[in-house]
């Protein structure tokens, strides 16, 4: 691919943080937030090969070699992809906190790819994208790939890994007026160091509770039954292992559900905790509530309320 | 309750077969069919108690003392409930075969406390007649109770059980034409010895593609998409220690599908194989691929074609 088959040559792009797992869907569900995400700034030069000028919001935690970089190693799949005899400079801006268990490495990857997918005149289909941004993901997760986040942060919405391999995406609609409440404690929990916590084997009992909430949350969605989801959401099978990483979990669950929420849990491989609500008044009741539980310890929080993200990235001037 | 609250004295009630597990959905799935199913006539006596005076089509396997007989047991729970004055005598005619894995037990269950309460000038609600039905199935099945035949064949539909304890019951909407194909070898297998064939564990590897695609089949049912239900419906958790106890069960898979089926799985415990497919006429020809498969063979097979039953129980002349 030439530069004459670009319709620009630079553009800013913003991708979603999101939620992962969702209660009962471990490595199955995930849906993209408003607030945080990345904001990704892509300059086409006659150089080839990627050069990341400059990452701010990391405190100088991220590589900016781009091969040891999440969006770099995806920009580089999709650029050999495209055959491109250009090169790319970018810049990362983190508007979202790493390592927080809100996709932060995925919305930096998608920001990439999406960005320079924007500048093709012709443009390939967001499935072409996610296989870039799954390369990108590897560097971090290894063999453990999960599509969660990614998948969720490209297509925006609530979806569903259906299948990893093969790779097989599903949109499920969320009722209006959905919200989400997240309380990020600032402590990091590495996605990896999570995931040894995770048991090799459930018993089929635990199995069947699981995959009981699983449809009946998809269920919910459909028909916009809160009190559905309310029963449905619960995980038995990784949370309980969890819990322990985070600061006052159960406490902040209680207070969440105490304030009126749908559901209450760790999001992805946490420190973040998400809470459902039916509407954004309650919704900043409800993380009030949470971040209260903080109060006291000598632990720092973010706190965002959001409507389900049903976009995904989009260009920002 | 007196003689009095009842508004007529003698009623025949079907109840329908059922289909559970449907592939992914171990233990909370199940639907109902039109055919086959099982005749309950039930006629109020001056006499507490309850007489079985006759079973007709169970090759005289089933026990006529009411107190062993699911049925039995099931009218005796609402019996109590209701503080009858009264007695009921009973005749169960079996026109689905025993042990086949199309829920015959829950059959006679549900339609008898459906026939009770048809009968009642204030008719209890289906939730309160599941609870006796549920009591009839202990007798069979003990403390590892499933309900997705009983609540299949009560409420009619395709049924979620989103929960046992406690009992939740969520109704999944179907597609249009959608049609199932059953397949029944004369051989028997009991619940009981094909559920000791269970693992205990399995991985959470497993566990989360069953997920996958439990969420993935009820996505299907709510989008009508025969496409997403295709990929969605298999089962990687129990089909392939069972499968071994079903005759050529792999070869009624292979001939389901390439006849066109959407799905084939074992009904229940088996030794019932059921198929899906998206009209009537495809599921004959579904249907004798089927059979096909045990020609030569020397076993007897019963096949049955039927949409899905939105409709549970009824009266009938």
């Amino acid at each position: 691919m030439q530069l004459s088959q670009l319709k620009k040559n630079e553009i800013r792009v913003f991708a979603p943080a999101s939620v992962a797992n969702v209660g009962c869907g471990f490595d199955i569900f995930g849906f993209a937030l408003h607030v945080p995400g990345d904001e990704v700034y892509l300059k086409i030069t006659d150089n080839p090969g990627i050069k990341i000028n400059a990452i701010s919001g990391d405190d100088n935690r991220l590589p900016k070699d781009a091969k040891l970089n999440t969006a770099g190693v995806s920009l580089q799949a999709m650029m050999e992809f495209l055959q491109t005899d250009f090169g790319v400079e970018i810049e990362i801006h983190k508007k979202m906190p790493i390592g927080s268990g809100l996709g932060s490495s995925a919305a930096s990857s998608v920001a990439s790819v999406y960005a320079l997918n924007e500048m093709l005149t012709e443009p390939l289909e967001k499935r072409q994208l996610l296989e870039f941004a799954i390369a990108g993901e590897k560097i971090t997760s290894g063999d453990s790939i999960h599509l969660d986040n990614i998948a969720a942060c490209l297509y925006g919405g609530f979806i569903l890994v259906r299948s990893k391999q093969p790779v097989d995406i599903v949109r499920i609609p969320t009722p209006d007026g959905l919200h989400c409440v997240v309380l990020h404690p600032q402590i990091e929990i590495k996605t990896e160091a999570s995931r040894k916590l995770l048991r090799k084997q459930i018993t089929l009992e635990q199995a069947v509770i699981q995959w009981g909430n699983v449809a009946g949350t998809v269920t919910a969605l459909f028909r916009s039954d809160f009190e559905l989801l309310k029963r449905s959401l619960d995980d038995v099978v990784v949370v309980p292992d969890r819990a322990e990483l985070i600061p006052k979990y159960y406490q902040i669950y209680e207070a969440a559900m105490s304030a009126g929420a749908i559901g209450c849990s760790i999001s992805g491989s946490g420190p973040s905790v998400f809470a459902l609500s039916p509407d954004e008044t309650l919704a900043r009741k409800i993380g009030q509530a949470m971040a209260d539980v903080l109060d006291g310890l000598d632990i720092g929080s973010d706190l965002y309320i959001s409507a389900i993200n049903n976009d995904g990235p989009k260009v920002i001037q």
